[in-house]
């Protein structure tokens, strides 16, 4: 009853140089990219991979070792908050300790990673009740205390609570020493599946935190449908975006979006879903199913992208990235030269205002 | 030594099952697309395809048939101009009336229809002489001809030659009676291939078209790969935007960069490619080759999409597009709704003057 990938299907039934090609088109040029192996655990996959720069002289190859964690719930959605939780904690715990074993100097977790999915309930109670505070909250002090453990950079996606009892959609970025370097809230809430009844948009812009490992950015899941919004990590300089998301049922275009981005803006895009099924009972007695199908995969700034990690099984994907590669795409591809932002400006001014008069030529009568 | 398509590699090992998975995540949710057949004609083929809407109470369809169509030059590149013409001329003029018959109401040509792509010579001579006049030179004299006897729009996509002398990558499209409705010039020049020896970024904007037969925008070629581009033709208004292009080698992303676009801004997307081999005798005694690949294909605003067109003969790709489609992904998705033009109009100005501070976050020491 598995929902197989795509990648195991071609893999069993195509001749080795037609799995080449059509290869080639799905994933892009592989000349900078390469497979390192798997590793199963037992109860999750580890698939590796390092995406290399252009050959070069001279130069030292500039590396960052990242890790997508996607992971699945624990217990029952109707269980005790704090008895989820833990048994969250302790499964993230395990993989965030191997993730810093293979290497990983940031770890990135799927949207909202501590808990159930609840929103798409559209029920207030009790997912309001996992919110935290993002400095002191219980999710926040566990993950500070891994980040100093294994010195690394985690990306930790929770509903954050502030102090006027508003809700956030917000991704706390913790340093390497195990301290909270900042914030990322989501930018566009989605209108059409129940979370803007919970959360609302973030004004924080979209920050670049300038880590220890590499200038990186966090966008959270439907943000990245919004293409301005990529933009403006490109302006603030993120050589990798993460984008962390919780996104289920037959979204075909979660293959090409986040591929899209890395490619038009020349930075790696890392793309962490949740995985897993998630059973809700309603309050009308009904029961509502959520399956967010995994597929983790990182695209290069080159365009050429790994392969997605399963769509049904808890899974690390773990890469080397040569940061360089996002210089040398803008050097040689230059799409940010002939970015023409001057050109855009008057026009989105426009756009924004009363006063907008879309640009429509209808022929003389 | 042909190269097969990705689509007649699956087509041919995959089990029916497999195939059908495969294909839901390459082309997207297939309820609202039908394959209407193909047809082979002697020197090219045609394929059929039918997008339509979420089904509706007392709504009429609103159907437009449109026809890309991918074609190669036809004699060698170093043959006197008029004849190169006069031969693409006698080739388009049969595939146009086909798409006639087949009921086309919108034709679209691919970049530089009417001449071989010499601007990878880098070489100014003689392919400056193919400029023509956008209003009465000799191609817009010959579509405005076939656009009337057919009663059809045509986007017909040359290289003008303004009253100055002056060079522009520039689409004309032409009414069903026979008259220019307006041109668009190309947005942005590519920096890495030769182009910009020749022509420079357009500044008409982002056009909407608002015919007989919709509101449709035309964006050349590399303006694909600027999303800001793509946004300004959401916000005049178009249902369908059309992508004549001049694309080759080992471009992996073609397939997914207008679906992307068409996804995201909830329009048609027609992404139509040059076709065949093209030979130069550089100045230097050297040789060299364009390959664009064909592969034209079309994007519903849902994120489905038909397959390519073959990577190496001439085609037509003929469509019925309900163009409600458009209107019905903008209400349910709602990415439009969520597109907060006023939080990024002032991000906007700023980085595009010198006053720009990136937002940019970093440990405090």
């Amino acid at each position: 009853m598995e929902t197989r990938s795509i990648d195991d299907i071609l893999q069993e039934f195509l001749p080795k140089n037609e799995l080449k090609e059509v290869n080639r088109i799905l994933y892009g040029d592989q000349t900078n990219l390469s497979y390192l192996g798997s590793e199963e655990q037992f109860s999750y996959d580890i698939e590796k991979y390092r995406f290399t720069a252009i050959t070069k002289n001279e130069q030292v190859p500039r590396i960052t070792k990242i890790a997508a964690i996607q992971h699945s719930v624990v217990l029952p959605t109707d269980r005790p908050i704090q008895d989820q939780k833990l048994q969250i904690f302790k499964k993230i715990e395990h993989m965030i300790e191997k993730s810093s074993e293979l290497g990983a100097n940031i770890v990135c977790l799927p949207e909202c990673w501590n808990m159930p999915f609840g929103f798409v309930t559209r029920e207030k109670m009790p997912w309001c009740e996992y919110a935290e505070d993002c400095n002191n909250g219980p999710s926040t002090m566990f993950i500070k205390r891994l980040a100093q453990k294994h010195a690394i950079v985690i990306i930790s996606p929770i509903i954050e609570r502030d102090n006027a009892d508003l809700l956030w959609n917000t991704s706390v970025v913790v340093s390497e020493c195990g301290t909270v370097l900042g914030t990322q809230r989501k930018n566009h809430i989605p209108t059409n599946n129940g979370e803007s009844d919970y959360y609302t948009h973030g004004m924080s812009g979209q920050r670049v935190f300038d880590t220890k490992f590499g200038k990186i950015g966090v966008t959270i899941c439907f943000d990245r449908h919004q293409p301005q919004n990529w933009l403006m990590y490109a302006l603030n300089g993120a050589e990798i975006v993460f984008n962390p998301a919780a996104t289920s049922a037959t979204d075909s275009w979660w293959p090409i979006e986040a591929r899209s981005a890395a490619f038009d803006h020349s930075y790696y895009v890392v793309a962490v879903n949740r995985v897993g099924i998630e059973k809700f009972h309603l309050e009308s007695g009904a029961e509502k199913i959520f399956k967010p199908f995994g597929s983790t995969y990182i695209s290069g700034p080159n365009g050429s992208r790994t392969k997605s990690l399963s769509t049904v099984r808890d899974g690390i994907l773990y890469a080397e990235l040569d940061l360089d590669l996002c210089k040398q795409m803008r050097e040689t591809l230059g799409l940010n030269q002939s970015r023409r932002l001057l050109y855009y400006k008057n026009k989105w001014t426009e756009a924004s205002s009363n006063k907008f008069l879309p640009q429509i030529i209808q022929k003389l009568q």
